[in-house]
């Protein structure tokens, strides 16, 4: 795993679990609805994080573009899947979104080991 | 057809005949890219406006978010997975989505002919 | 009550009801960590909606700013500590604010039956 | 004059002297910087308001683009130079700027007497 | 002190010193009125930080989330009204604020020298 | 050229290589349209250059700021000009657009080699 993927992921598990240690109600459950949203349903798990990155992507939020990603490529979608949906977000939210495409592209190639 | 419907689509073809008038290339280009992005290719049409249709709800666009119920309709898209759709922008988007959720819904509504 | 007052209640009352007897697990859920939020905790109920409005403001939502209005009338925030909210929404979120603050304070005014 | 520009014109008169008259300072001196922001001076006003239209436009505010349309079309920008204004926008902020972009033809139309 | 709030607090100071020399009377004015925004007056100065902090969050801008954090602790806003702020913030905006909330979490642990 | 202008520089070429690599037609298409849309026409490209500046600035993207402040330095924007560019996005987008304001003119010293 790249340094990215890595650094990411740490960083990411060890403030969710600070978050949650507040104890803050509304705070707690929002993540509880957060991990619900994505479980199979009428649409499968993998249908689901297509459409959290493609969200996260109009939205420019990097973190959340890393986290999807990793969620897809665990869920078997594949490279030439995962550009189509950068396509619907950079036809959507416009050239503002490039930058984001780009740290996206370079996160999904170190996943990948490229 | 409800009166939303027919409004909006009367509406919006007059306009987008209006626009491409003008006569600007890279708005006429753009126009163009928008279609190729929603045509079947690794990824089928009908996940490709459900992920259309996400974007939308997050970025907060009624217009569009009506556009891309009419599409996923057409594709055969089922009512609870379109909530499925609507659940996810929900999270991602926060309740400040609430409002176009509504709307939303009552498009969806109108189009089912309910 | 004015016009646009009454207009967006039962607007929102309708859709909302429609909405969950949809029965989406996570959108009921979230329905329910809003409810929570904007409970009296550490923060009085007063201060927290004074926290959604112009968090509304920032975002532009005009049904929001017209729910948290309501709000705040409720729980006795005073016109002046109003237009405190509204002046911190403009400073931080820019003059693309005021359309919405134009809305924001013709709806307070019906409400105050002005 | 056409109903979308009297109605947009006289509503924001309304509510801007209703909200000056509120005296918050804070939303008084900003209205001030609002209007100094776009005097003429190392660039032309017609610049400037061009500035003021793609800022609006990616942002996407209805009302704000009405303003600068109204504002170029007094500084003698052609129709020409507007849908270049307008191609900006809609690149940089991607097609969830196309509703507006609809209404914003609409607006320029009436207010030429088209 | 904590490395982040060093680094955020002497970038900040130097580059507003840089900013205000260039002497732009928009911009000048515009820092003006950020201050008097937040000076006590109906609201006091404790709940203008907080309105503030919450802006900041759902707008997603990390360093106006560290300025307004450093604000709120410096006027005794205790850790758990803090993360109330936070709730609000995660509910309006949604899961897109996480990112944010991890590095606002980060700040504040910092600054109380946890 | 500082250092980051350098690295801005070298990533943003790196990676637009490999993202027209990966052959996703519409993505591709866009970038065209991208290109073209700052081409001279009805207004000049020093105009579309600054246009794009302020769009960049009010939506708060970093290396669209670095990579239309680079341009527009390209086709003679005088410092003064580039600051009023920046005063109508600090208006129309708020206190939100600080920090990015702090990083734009950093950016801009730094290409002028000050």
């Amino acid at each position: 795993m790249g340094k990215r993927v890595e650094a990411f992921e740490s960083y990411r598990e060890k403030m969710n679990k600070r978050i949650l240690e507040a104890d803050n109600r509304p705070i707690k459950r929002f993540f509880g609805v957060d991990t619900l949203t994505y479980e199979a349903g009428a649409l499968d798990a993998r249908t689901k994080e297509m459409l959290g990155l493609v969200a996260s992507m109009v939205l420019r939020c990097d973190d959340c573009i890393s986290y999807h990603i990793t969620q897809c490529k665990k869920l078997k979608v594949k490279d030439d899947e995962m550009f189509e949906v950068f396509s619907v977000a950079l036809t959507v939210g416009g050239s503002i979104v490039i930058p984001h495409l780009r740290r996206a592209v370079e996160f999904l190639d170190e996943l990948s080991g490229k």
